[in-house]
């Protein structure tokens, strides 16, 4: 535990509680004096009718996943706990539509009309990047057990506005395309590597200037995987989106001219799902009308 | 643990893979066409040779420490936990030269010649929520044993430049104004309600309208209390610098025409340490003159 | 005209050419030194796939219609030489595809995908206040004849995003109800001052909380007056786009086998036009299908 | 003169007075509904407490200057043009205190303490921008007497922020640096080809690579010109200030017990001066110590 020290006494034997020397009135009338450097802070409100986009990637997650023994080339245990993480942003924060995660990286996507804290980009962004980073650690035993955490992790992020329904549309296939050609990547490169016997070294030079046709005819002809039946959740991350289910629980009641008894009841309820598929095509997006507002608004 | 469903069918029997219809080059293709989307980002660089304020505060942190039974008006855990994490945030990211922190906020200063990310307010910000957040949860047992940590805390943050020293300093003043008006009257009301037997709306009431000096006056007279004489922790709040320490180890060394032996070594090294003083007047700026740079920089 | 002094000697007959102490040399190496200020300079780049709108408003123009003995409510030639100055910004400025003004303002829309300074929000909007300023007292002469202008006015600006074509033909629905609105007002005013012989504190009193059909009721049974058949170009405001026209020139030719002679050709200019009506509507967009770009792009 | 349509009847006579249908009571009360798209407008006020400099450049001068046959390499109307309007800025705008130009550009600076325009960047970079153009073309005569303008030129501005003296005097440096270097370039370039023959490109390739030293030579040795007898106007710029003069004028008077007369009166009268001389080294700063304020605020 830190302990701080309460005073330190200069040669003279001069105490530093100067403020003491002033009276309490003194303090809380001086509070006005300095007030005006509340005038100092700038307005980040977001452009209205855009959508607002927070992504956070992992600070050095390389040497996390190395010290954390991460299994390579996916760890499904750091995956599920990055899409908890990232369900605990969506059910605190209103107004959060769709989150798409990879990898070390999550990204939010605030609805076009949000009012949420005003718009204001700082606040949207930190609360994002701070629910993130406590759920992180909160969670960890679910996933990784009595493995301990060694340190506290970080992420930090960004805001960026997207105009159009398009626009939104392309920077979730963007995402989507990266984490395609990533996991190839080393999907390839970890077989070679823990399958082929080769350094990570000789892994590196082999995959040098070759092209996705390349890489899938590798893993086919030579260890006979085919890529496509790789997991979903591996080849096109993790989509979160609100969905109504409806439920039915039992409840007792008591009807007229009856004994009170359990009666079956329905109601519908909003919660977070997750979707591990294609979400570049059309067929997503008209699965699931209600996420993306109309750009005619 | 959350389930993502990997594929869902349509009536038809559509699979929602539309993408693996699409060999892995098209995909790759297809992201340069989508990358265009980063040219959204706009650039939040702050002004340069300005001091770099982030400041955190908790969420709904009256709830939080309801739930967490937090003791009134202070509770010397949740303060010691606040400093923990603050002190994880200096010592993982650079340039930070002190930080300021009282009840559930803290502010960090980044010297204004930094250039950590370039000076990117929105990474600097989302980073020092992210690694204060992760470390409250990480570091909570240390300061709350085997009271559990009911659900993950988030803090908002914002970011605010400050031109000269003489801004700086007020803004550290008027958070340490803040500190000593809210925790006089918490002391009072507190007081008030726990050895006055007042209920805490009767506690409002006497306390409405009172200066300073009244409520002063009711602690000495009505308990015998000095609020001078109160914790500097919970009158001051936390101040944490950069400070050199001389450290004599010992080191196994063989000098010439000597056997090897253990040596004495001194070395200098550079640690975070707490205050809880006044940082209004200048006796603690004179006694630590290495904080701010120079405005005629 | 202005003289400045070249030299001012001291007391001691100190000269102020420190500067040529140095060798010329020296200079230019320190022009590196001070490079650095550079870097002080902010992105304010526009977010993409937006319309940007310029809005100019006159300073001090009340001051200025009474100096220059403007008509009243309307100034014929006050009109005439804002639209030639907004006509001269779309001439000299890259895409801008609708300019609408009334009174002493005028808007001036850039295409979305337009990339004209980077879309530098201080370029496009100095720029566009300083070519439309130096064009009021350029073509003064051709709107006001003899009448001399007897100062250089100035106009300020703004800039303001617009996601969707919906907000933007709001934006230009908004500055036309204004016309409308204020024209409505003025019109009933000056005719009751300069009909009704009121003085125009009267006039004021008379019209304070009426209606718009009150308004046109006073014009209609005190004046005879349907405000309807008011000029357009007072109700309307003037709208400016880039239309093509097909022009028949004479172009001396010579054809294979035949003498040299004058030949009728026809081509295409794209030139700014000016429209004087409802631009809040559905029919003026439908007319004139090219001025917006598509939302879905 | 710029005639607009005021009707456009299409194939079946529509026409396009849409609003017209609608009674002027409807407009507005629609007014209300388009007036969202206020909140559109971001907020750009400038940090407190720093120098803000508004930079105006010339736009195609190159051209402009060929097409109004500048005198090379320095022509003392337009100088005296440029310096007139900027006068003309300082004495329309408040809170600037010193402005400084070479070439065909000019920087004014606004005091750090300014509340001008609640320091919105736009307006205070537009309005200087449309002050000086309309000025340029309102004061032409005075300099080009005869010779006409034959179109309205354009400038466009950016805004830069200092947060102390140092940085704010660098920047001046940097500019009056630029002015020296670009002249004496100017000077040698054009000395070659109107005193020594050569064509433009003989004079470019004559030059290529040489240092300051070097075209200092060239002048002297071969032209017989020292580079330091030049006029100081160009080879410093205008550095233009507020400065407190007497003034002594006649009043006529009627003393007691005296006939009218007139007496001597002696006012103080602020007024903007112009100085060619360094302004890189202290003697300028320490002959005007009232320009800047003091870091220390």
């Amino acid at each position: 535990m830190l302990i701080g020290r309460i005073c330190r006494l200069g040669a003279a034997g001069r105490s530093c509680f100067t403020l003491s020397y002033f009276s309490s009135s003194a303090v809380i009338m001086a509070k006005s004096k300095f007030e005006y450097v509340r005038s100092f802070e700038t307005d980040d409100t977001c452009l209205k009718n855009c959508y607002i986009v927070v992504r956070l990637d992992g600070r050095n997650f390389h040497r996390f996943a190395e010290q954390h023994q991460f299994k390579k080339p996916n760890d499904d245990r750091a995956l599920g706990l990055m899409s908890r993480s990232a369900r605990s942003v969506m059910e605190e924060l209103e107004d959060i539509i769709i989150s798409y995660g990879q990898s070390d990286e999550f990204s939010f996507v605030f609805k076009r009309s949000s009012n949420w804290f005003k718009r204001r980009a700082s606040k949207l962004m930190t609360h994002v990047a701070s629910q993130f980073s406590s759920s992180y650690v909160f969670y960890w035993k679910e996933f990784f057990g009595e493995q301990p955490l060694l340190y506290p992790p970080s992420f930090d992020g960004r805001v960026v506005l997207y105009p159009t329904n398009r626009n939104l549309r392309d920077y979730l296939s963007w995402r989507q395309a990266d984490c395609h050609i990533n996991n190839l990547y080393n999907t390839v490169f970890w077989t070679l590597v823990q399958k082929g016997g080769l350094t990570t070294t000789q892994a590196e030079d082999r995959l040098k200037g070759t092209l996705a046709s390349d890489k899938n005819e590798i893993l086919f002809s030579e260890f006979n995987i085919n890529y496509n039946n790789e997991p979903v959740l591996h080849r096109k991350g993790t989509a979160l989106i609100w969905e109504k289910r409806e439920e039915t629980v039992s409840k007792r009641m008591k009807l007229p001219n009856e004994e009170e008894k359990e009666v079956p009841v329905t109601r519908s309820r909003r919660r977070v799902e997750a979707f591990h598929c294609d979400i570049i095509g059309e067929q997503f997006w008209e699965e699931h009308p209600d996420v993306l507002e109309d750009d005619a608004c």
